[in-house]
């Protein structure tokens, strides 16, 4: 059945039934406002996300339940971002009429899954009608006062870090690209007769692309411990986040190219493809990993990271004036120019 | 110039220098997130809305300043119509590359303009490209604990009241379609000649329909009192609205056309358009007037709202079993069916 067969209140009633009823909320779904009780002596991060249909994400390539998920993911990803631990989220939806509720209904379920890993509960929200979908996500977090890591911090002699490796994200859209499908149930539908070996980096690749996994741990880890000066997560690719992380810190950076942390999945995807791994390392987009800078040494910070995603030091913050430089295998240097830019596509 | 022209950190920096630094924040705007010290000892009230152009909104009949302020104003409706305090907004924007600058500039100098008029810090927000303009709100407020009113605390017996006069707002939305415009100077353009009392009468319509003014000092005012055991702002109308309100009270209710205080701008509009300004009042969305149950004796009532919109009683709160019914002058009872629903249209 479609949206205009049950109407708003229709679907405000289904929505309502189908979360459960957040012990964090003061009030349930159906009201002018949600009400959050905040936890006594913590500062509060919000962020806010529009994602717009055939801009942001295409259905064909997606499917409902993981569009939720990440949805819900990479706005998490950005209190991690901050050091800080998510809490509660508002949605919004903008919704052709003629949508299937059933389309709706695994929506929620993939924002609701994902909002559940990371102990966030859905407290509210809007619907409204338009000719595409339109995904308004609100996520409210908390952190100590005084915590919260900017991306303002960073000071010259610091050493830069990221958790995880890079470029499978991108590698996974490339893929998409290539006509490989992830199915919900995991497997992956490939255009030809392909290497298991492939099909393994494919699903992997994929998996980060369409449900990347946002680091709360190690933004938490690094934040408790007040470790990372300066820290910001891979949304736009290496080179434009850390553009971004150096002119708001009015600092320089140089990245050492052999200790970029390419995802060995990216490395397969790009050589079936012809394309080059290290680019989609560099300047591949939503790998959700974070980037921090520390002037701590790297065995404690080795020591803080001895389980889950692992982090590498790719480089070292510098004066400002040269901008991000990168330093070549072959030692030449070029401007790490980056990246994307929602105006200049 | 066009956005395509800055891109899109020249826009964060073009927007960071339009807006004062907020005195709230804990940040600036440019990090993953915007961060707020909660007052200690309050709930926080959460909202979010979206807007999209040519379905919520045309370019065709508001200027790019009074849209910036209608969508902070409505937002902080919500925020009135809980008896909540409104402290601080993030704003998304998705649009077109091709949008000129001025545009964004005078869209955002609304916002904060709204903003500033009710003590609200717009503290961050979300850009992106899409190829219609989208923009999403969220507002933060604050309420002490357990003042805050929600829809569902109607209880049998108690009388409905609803702050201002209704169907201006919708009446407004008429004369746009007749051809009437309101430029920022607040000058009517109208499109034939016309007596100086409709066009004030326009004027009027127009404000309230553009720049419709959240009732927030009258919201608190009953929230602080406890006078309120439901509220609700009229966005859909009032017959809908009511609707709502009883659906989540779990009662019924009865509404006596003589007392329905329609805006005289509405009744003049009517008429010179040939329509009923009773629906308009019923009816038409957007007046952003609340409506609120209470037990209090009217004189109390009435003391409380000595000035600002005054303040009327239209009805009785009955007990559930045959939704809201209208008492018409002629005395017969009739099913006050409303309303707006985004996906029946």
């Amino acid at each position: 059945m479609k949206l205009s067969g049950i109407g708003e209140s229709g679907l405000v009633e289904r929505i309502r039934h189908l979360l459960p009823r957040a012990s964090d909320a003061l009030l349930g779904i159906g009201d002018d406002c949600a009400a959050l009780r905040p936890r006594e002596g913590r500062d509060l991060l919000l962020t806010t996300d529009l994602l717009v249909e055939n801009v942001d994400f295409t259905m064909q390539t997606i499917t409902p339940f993981r569009l939720g998920r990440k949805t819900m993911g990479v706005n998490i990803s950005d209190i991690a971002a901050m050091g800080g631990l998510p809490r509660a989220a508002l949605v919004a939806l903008a919704l052709p009429p003629e949508t299937e509720i059933e389309f709706v209904d695994q929506l929620y379920r993939g924002l609701q899954d994902e909002a559940t890993r990371f102990g966030v509960e859905l407290i509210g929200g809007d619907l409204s009608a338009s000719p595409t979908l339109v995904i308004g996500v609100t996520l409210v977090g908390e952190v100590e006062p005084g915590r919260a890591v900017t991306r303002s911090g960073a000071k010259q002699g610091e050493r830069i870090w990221v958790t995880g490796r890079l470029g499978a994200s991108s590698a996974g859209l490339l893929a998409l690209g290539a006509g490989f499908r992830l199915r919900d149930d995991d497997q992956v539908e490939a255009p030809s007769d392909v290497s298991t070996e492939l099909r393994e980096a494919v699903r992997r690749a994929l998996n980060r692309h369409l449900c990347p996994v946002p680091r709360v741990r190690e933004g938490r880890a690094l934040a408790e411990a007040g470790l990372a000066s300066a820290m910001i997560d891979l949304s736009d690719g290496l080179a434009s986040d850390l553009g971004h992380l150096c002119r708001e810190s009015g600092v320089s950076a140089r990245i050492r190219e052999d200790q970029v942390p390419v995802d060995p999945a990216a490395s397969a995807i790009a050589h079936y493809l012809g394309k080059d791994a290290m680019t989609l390392a560099l300047h591949g987009g939503e790998d959700f990993e974070l980037l921090f800078t520390s002037s701590w040494e790297p065995t404690e910070i080795h020591d803080m990271f001895s389980d889950g995603p692992g982090v590498t030091e790719v480089g070292e913050v510098e004066e400002a004036g040269h901008g991000c430089l990168l330093v070549q295998r072959t030692g030449n240097e070029v401007p790490l120019a980056g990246g994307y830019d929602h105006f200049r596509r």
